[in-house]
């Protein structure tokens, strides 16, 4: 059965970025930090078309992750960063590189119509019809694999409130960053079931499922 | 030695209490939430005077907290609830009871002067002097054990920023709450060291180490 899930890593004060995110700095003042538990895997490394790399307790939910994910639903803001006319620059984006680090087609929900970009047999298609739309493309590119909500955190939010999030996995790394981006905003008041719990070197996992 | 620690329930979106909190209901809307997983607890119902309750994975961090514990340092809203005209209140903090569920002399943080409270050779002392003044009397109390810093967040928050807490232990209940008082809101950026997790029945412990 195909899940809508998302997978996506705070800080211990329930940040996704630090403060002041800019084109150069994407994830804002100690961001970085919050990423740094998965950036050596060699399951994370091989999709970015790295060699080597180490194995932890992380590296399984890496790999279960690679393996069950069909799709990928994507802000605007994360696939191009922060404020500005994108729209008019044709390297926006271009951060990604050419060797997509995906498993499968992305579907990016934006207000500026954009032709999909393809690079080595992969896809990013640009949906401009919202949310249930992209929704629906994503879910049926993923076919009966999972459809994975890679951010950030407001395409999450919205998710989450439109009922749509089957599981939430939260990585919380063990720092504060004090201002940022917040996962969680005013969410709509819901109890959650936790599902796992992985303590890995770096980083805590916990792993919940969404009531729909 | 001594640390000066704490130890307080979250919900996964980093709330100590929900919306609109009350004389008549603490914890605001949905608070409650947070502590179910300590309430039944035989270890928790013996301080506060009742019997019975279930051992769970939490009960060993309950037992360590009771016996490692030698003094408190409190919040004023913890003690009486609320903003008003408390301190012309005699009865004031009366939620406590007789039965004070402390293992040590509380220290209460507050610009209010009053009169300790003294109920069966348990005292609240109320230090009007400032945090440096509360944590000396509480560390003085506590001797070898440790200060615990009952909370609510905003003497945690105070605690944190002056440098002054050792360990910190957040307990994440599987629940979304919204709306209501941060944990952590506007720490200063800093790195933790993740010391120990614990994957209890409606609840995650995660405990953290602060550097000094």
């Amino acid at each position: 059965m195909s899940k809508v899930t998302a997978d996506i890593s705070i800080s211990l004060d329930g940040l996704v970025a630090g403060a002041n995110p800019s084109l150069e700095q994407p994830l804002g003042e100690g961001g970085e930090q919050l990423h740094e538990w998965v950036l050596g895997l060699e399951a994370w490394r091989r999709v970015h078309g790295l060699e080597g790399g180490d194995t932890t307790a992380s590296s399984e939910l890496v790999e279960e992750s690679l393996a069950s994910t069909g799709a990928y639903l994507m802000g605007r803001k994360m696939f191009s960063g922060g404020e500005g006319p994108w729209e008019d620059d044709p390297n926006a984006g271009g951060w990604w590189g050419e060797d997509l680090p995906f498993v499968g087609p992305v579907f990016v929900l934006t207000h500026h119509p954009r032709e999909p970009l393809t690079s080595k047999g992969k896809t990013m298609t640009f949906v401009t019809d919202g949310l249930d739309a992209a929704l629906a493309q994503a879910r049926e590119a993923a076919g009966k694999k999972d459809v994975a909500v890679a951010g950030g955190a407001d395409v999450i939010q919205q998710v989450l409130a439109a009922g749509e999030l089957d599981e939430l996995q939260v990585n919380v790394a063990p720092v504060l960053l004090g201002d940022g981006t917040r996962l969680f905003d005013g969410a709509a008041p819901q109890a959650l079931e936790l599902v796992r719990v992985v303590d890995a070197p770096g980083i805590t996992h916990l792993k919940y499922r969404v009531a729909r």
